[in-house]
């Protein structure tokens, strides 16, 4: 047998690095299906399988602005206040780290963002676009400060501009932020790419301690093979939802990604009892996952709310007319 | 940027190659969940889907023997008699080639597959497992001197030792044979697997003029992934089904294949059409694509009868119980 001698390579399907991590992120990307509406016993059930699966992290949603969201419109996980989160998990009694998601010009950090001696959670994760890294170095920064772990999630990469990623790059390696993901936004990268891009982000934080991670999307059907491309090089950090449950076509599906990782730390049946009893049911009410339109727009390199307004509108099963349509404005 | 000098790449992902041939599989495939029995309607849209689309081969069904498959319980597809043949696709009008499949030890070769002056049919597609190997070599023998194109399809590679393969291969580049594809029956193949499969077969036809193929899976999500990989690497001859229907989790989607390949041959639209116009209405009627159960077959390296059987049993949503299952038999 061949063997391809990949000196990039960190090892291979049969080892594992105990260093990697996995972040569950079903509650906060998930949320963005139905505006943070989940009932307490759902996101108690994914709390409770991330802990069973031995997950290094969970996120449980945004902290986004009061002011610009207003909570009438949306569910507890929009903004992850303490008590909100206490009712789910108490005192978080397991080894697994909390987290949220702060984007850039949508949280009001210097007052929502507590201390960490007043707060259960462990890890702030700023969620910025390339025009954002001023704002989003300042929130790093801030949240630094306050005591807490942090990443920097680089939004819609597959948009950026390989000079403005550089500098954005140079930028993040001079704060104190831990991990920087490679985030893709639309599902629009292949293996390929996510090789270049992979090596890039390493190579930038070389010698810093930082850690580089993956979001990918499924909008392309490769959310996982492209979260696997991107460890196999050295990304430790690892995104993925159970049941790949998140925005449109969905994430990485943790179920897959911990079953290849054979950390024997990782336990897959209790994310298997938690698709069973939890995400079967949603079936008809929530929809996420693979589909044509996610996959068009995916390809075009497009936000997915195109496609997700067509789902949610009059003629969700007309395919070719979306399609026509984004290629028109092509 | 980093750009990873793969030399064993054969192009990039904004290129293509012209002498890359897509071979359609949504009948023959398809056919394993219904015991093919379509529609004339069906099979009609398929051709014309795949004509219109510019493919390059499509593939209608097997040439099994009458005499081991009862004709009372299997559709017209399981036979691919030229008459059935001739009432859907008339003279083939079109520069679009027809195949058959014939599995080793299941097909009545010297009297069912005509000599080609009498046959529509352009390509007789041989699908073994190892231990056929013998008469699979005497079958493309036959098709060969009959006046047909050949392939041989080595079914279950996941299940094959090396020493094995390597001489099945040796057997093969001896034939007529024109390409000989990697299956992975199980979708038990990670991209790394991919890849040296992908080299060694590659290696092994060096200099004979016979091409590579490769054949996916979807069990772990990766049936698209993975065909990337091989592609990028060399093998010149995919399989890919409209909407990934196949037995169990399916296969490669023609629509995400032909929109990645980038040769303007090809057109996407008449996939979504026919999509949208065939493939949604079966929704509840047949069942194919990524589920748990189908994951598990192919993390354990297994055949799908068990998922198939299980989904189709009292308890197909039993998760849990089907892992526990699977796992005491391991």
């Amino acid at each position: 047998m061949e063997h391809e001698k990949d000196d990039k390579a960190k090892g291979s399907w049969l080892t594992y690095r105990p260093e990697i991590k996995v972040h569950d992120c079903t509650v906060r990307d998930g949320g963005l299906i139905n505006n943070h509406h989940f009932e307490d016993g759902f996101v108690k059930a994914v709390y409770d399988t991330c802990v069973a699966a031995g997950l290094d992290y969970m996120e449980l949603g945004y902290k986004a602005s009061k002011r610009i969201f207003a909570p009438a419109d949306f569910g507890d996980w929009k903004y992850c206040d303490e008590d909100n989160i206490r009712r789910i998990v108490g005192d978080n009694p397991s080894p697994m780290k909390l987290s949220v998601m702060a984007d850039a010009e949508r949280t009001d950090y210097h007052e929502d963002i507590l201390p960490k001696d007043q707060s259960i959670i462990d890890c702030v994760r700023v969620a910025t676009y390339i025009h954002q890294i001023p704002v989003a170095v300042d929130m790093i920064q801030d949240a630094h400060e306050k005591g807490y772990e942090t990443t920097c999630n680089l939004m819609a990469l597959s948009l950026i501009h390989d000079n403005d990623l550089m500098e954005a790059l140079d930028l993040l390696i001079q704060t104190p932020v831990g991990a920087i993901y490679l985030v893709d936004s639309y599902g629009a990268f292949y293996s390929e790419q996510i090789r270049d891009y992979t090596a890039t982000f390493l190579k930038a934080v070389e010698g810093t301690g930082k850690l580089i991670g993956i979001h990918a999307h499924n909008n392309q059907m490769l959310a996982y093979a492209n979260t696997i491309e991107a460890l196999i090089l050295g990304a430790n950090r690892l995104d993925a939802t159970i049941n790949g449950m998140g925005r449109g076509a969905g994430n990485c599906p943790l179920e897959l990604l911990i079953a290849f990782l054979k950390n024997p730390k990782f336990r897959l049946r209790p994310v298997l009892q938690c698709i069973q009893d939890h995400f079967l049911p949603l079936d008809g009410e929530m929809e996420w996952g693979y589909r044509v339109p996610y996959m068009l727009t995916g390809l075009l390199n497009q936000h997915p709310r195109a496609a997700i307004a067509m789902r949610g509108g009059d003629a969700p099963d007309d395919y070719v007319a979306f399609y026509d349509e984004l290629s028109e404005k092509e």
